[in-house]
């Protein structure tokens, strides 16, 4: 019995509070019904085709002019809610629109994004089976096909969902470490002499970026030089590997890419394993970009070698057109994600539960709290089955191949590299007033800034999104990138003709 | 012109094909507003209201055979989707029924949860302005207003995102490395010797996991004693400084906690801050769980001092009840996040863009992609304003001090902290079979072992979920954490007889 029994639950007084609670209630599913509704008829249809608007352009100003985005003390209605959700849409970029070839992502997959939303309504943080026992299960079973997609027996192994990419590669360094080197959970890497690692010159920037973070150093991350077609100079990787060790330092790992970010190159993976096994190296491969491509029959070649790696990183909101974020870790060592980052908090982890904690799967991440990203993966695939992922994958190859074999003979396009291995397509655009002027001594310094004139002319139009960069002696050039499978040569066509309209009589 | 001019676009034939899209689209509309229907109906509010259960225990062999975990080849139909979708649901734990006390976070706000479902249509990845100009700016509006609850003025500083709060500590870690040893970013954590950081040994396990993972290992990350209540004890923690030094190591900073994991204790700010400054150390205040009394004027001198910190862990998901993951970095030094974690990739972070490239954030973050977390959170204080979070907290505060009250005097009940601070609180619930046995010498194993079995029974009818630990020589307690304002006093009751109910005839 309570102490103070005035406070025993009256039913007829719950009654009357219910129903106030009630009446709060309705307001609240009045808004979500007509948010919803907003949601699907303004935001998501209205966006996805052709002749909307891929960018509002605005300025800075011109934005917090058109919506008030300081926080404050007193509330806002829900007539004025809707306002700034319409607001927050028409100023962001349209990301799903099939004319945004601007990043490694794009496009919303509808199955993509009610999973999404089913997740959000389930607010769940996957950490143990206790309070995320459907999501525990679904990451396990994903993961394992995941895995036998790489090519490990069985799938087996583990892995884990990652907050991006970058953190993906993260772990591969902090398990290479653990494995070869256990003491250094302890006493950190001081307890190994100068602790190496490997990767291409043409590797994603999270490599060096973590290994700073992870107590290694920039000095510490080895860049090897890629070839003119972008992929890892297996001599020099030796050669670097060779040099470390005569410096006194321990290499440990080597991080190939398949599908790099800029040139969609293809390490290879083979002889580069071959050099690991020889000098007792970790392989990772970087397959963010390109692990998609191990879906399709036709294609997965490409990432031939990659069942010899020791760990892979692979994101289906990339090449796969997941919602972002989705990202996964794969090993095919069983143990070695959880021997590494285990901490056994007692409050998370207890042992006494009543049921296997095997399945309390929170330990093997450096994050506590973390989103499920998996339904989103699971619920496409249910959706699609692998058939449909093949066939996505099949179209945006053909797509690539249409769109490199369409600007390689048009006049003013210029291929970066002919035959480009995945669906990023690299070209420089010529306007008029430069050809023929090949021969000139300052052609590359103004040839570098053609790019980014047609990119704001095309921003502040809103007509299409695609980036540019330069890259070593390479002056800025466009990457065009492909993973919307709603595209089709037509489009390819009118990327062409776009660039085209928007360059042509541009002077630099 | 293209060379090949049979692609080019041909009006009457484009109309066509874009007929047979919408055919198709037409069927992906169709599925996506049953969905949302389906969402709204039977997931939210479904879900939100007391009578339903709070979770419906099965085992992983039976939640395997409820729904069909494994990819497979074919896709399935819209009807089975839907069908799966309820599945998915009906086996998810509820966390946002008003008796799951679970964790640190509960409740899914109706604005928080509109706002995740924009971000998701709107599908972003916050790294450049060009591709987020909405995010960038809501994030900074959203951390400088965060800041000034701190109590840095003019909110002057730099913050940032992060994929949960152990990440956030983790950027402590990196912050504070960068600050005093700039030399750490290309020479590793080799530059100095034997990097020591100190914590409570009542903090959260991420700053013992993350200084693992960045290289500086367990042995490193000192322990510091708690007191009684729990909070770091200041004689302590200076004499294991001290003896860092006198070992040769280079202490470099302190992680405070306001609102430790399990006991909710707050650390006495101003005394370690002159630690601190005594020994030249960075600041790093843990206040993932405890940051939103910040927001109530008559809770936040809980945190009194944390203006003096270099740093601040700030979740908005946990106290403040914000949708999964929002969490904060905050440091009042403007330029070391950048500092510290720079790389440049010239493919993204392009100098020669035709706005103001400082817009372009993404380079601070350790993650290249990155979901947008701040629209919930924003839109939930535009939704209710500071007012309305600052009755959400006190109503959360009252809601604990009426629960402590109300089972410190309740037979069977037992407090581990009499007064405990924050809105988690310990408690042991003793069976009658135990009452008066408390001189018994097997008294503390037996106790030990009711709380999980009460935790057994409750999972299994599904009447609430409230979790359990053991803490150093304290055999295993229950704590109820209070973050959703919907509840209240009977509420409070209910909790209380519902441990009475299922645990007063438990022998053990």
């Amino acid at each position: 019995m309570p102490a103070d029994s005035t406070l025993i639950v009256e039913t007829k007084e719950r009654e009357t509070e219910m129903y106030q609670s009630i009446a709060e209630r309705s307001k609240h599913e009045d808004f979500l019904r007509r948010a919803a509704d907003l949601l699907v008829e303004r935001v998501v249809f209205a966006r996805a085709n052709r002749t909307s608007k891929v960018v509002e352009w605005a300025t800075p100003d011109e934005i917090k002019k058109a919506i008030d985005l300081q926080p404050r003390d007193s509330p806002v209605s829900h007539e004025e809610l809707l306002k700034i959700m319409a607001d927050v849409a028409r100023y962001s970029v349209n990301t799903a629109h099939p004319y945004f070839v601007n990043q490694l992502f794009s496009a919303v997959d509808p199955y993509g994004l009610v999973a999404q939303w089913l997740t959000d309504a389930l607010n769940p943080s996957v950490y143990t089976f206790e309070v995320a026992p459907v999501f525990t299960l679904m990451e396990e079973e994903v993961l394992r096909e995941m895995r036998k997609f790489v090519g490990w027996s069985n799938g087996d192994g583990d892995g884990i969902f990652c907050p991006g990419g970058s953190i993906a590669n993260g772990y591969a360094i902090s398990c290479a470490r653990f494995f070869f080197y256990p003491e250094t959970k302890s006493k950190g890497v001081y307890a190994v002499p100068k602790l190496t690692l490997f990767t291409s010159e043409l590797a994603h920037y999270s490599t060096k970026k973590l290994a700073t973070f992870m107590g290694i150093g920039t000095d510490n991350c080895k860049l090897v030089k890629a070839d003119a077609l972008g992929k890892m100079d297996v001599q020099d990787l030796e050669s670097k590997i060779i040099d470390a060790i005569e410096d006194g330092a321990t290499p440990f790992l080597v991080t190939a890419t398949a599908g790099t970010t800029v040139y969609g190159a293809f390490d290879p993976l083979r002889p580069i394993s071959a050099l690991c096994k020889k000098y007792n190296l970790w392989l990772h491969v970087d397959a963010a970009w390109g692990g998609g491509a191990l879906m399709s029959r036709k294609h997965r070649h490409l990432l031939n070698g990659i069942e010899l790696a020791d760990s892979v990183t692979w994101n289906p909101h990339k090449l796969l057109a997941a919602p972002q974020q989705c990202s996964t870790f794969l090993t095919r060592h069983p143990r070695v994600l959880t021997s590494a980052h285990f901490a056994e908090a007692q409050y998370l982890f207890q042992k006494d539960k009543f049921y296997d904690t095997e399945y309390d799967t929170g330990d093997k991440h450096i994050q506590c709290g973390r989103r499920a990203d998996v339904l989103k993966f699971w619920f496409m695939w249910k959706a699609k089955g692998t058939d449909g992922f093949e066939k996505h994958i099949d179209r945006l190859f053909d797509n690539a191949q249409f769109f490199t074999s369409h600007i390689k003979h048009r006049e003013g396009f210029k291929l970066v590299i002919e035959k480009p291995e995945c669906t990023n397509i690299m070209f420089w655009y010529v306007p008029t007033s430069l050809r023929g002027c090949e021969s000139e001594p300052d052609y590359k310094e103004r040839l570098h800034k053609v790019a980014p004139k047609i990119k704001e002319r095309m921003i502040k139009e809103g007509s299409m999104m695609v980036t540019y960069q330069p890259q070593g002696d390479l002056v800025n050039f466009f990457r065009i990138v492909f993973q919307n499978s709603a595209l089709d040569h037509k489009d390819m066509v009118y990327f062409a003709n776009e660039i085209e309209r928007l360059g042509k009589d541009i002077v630099v």
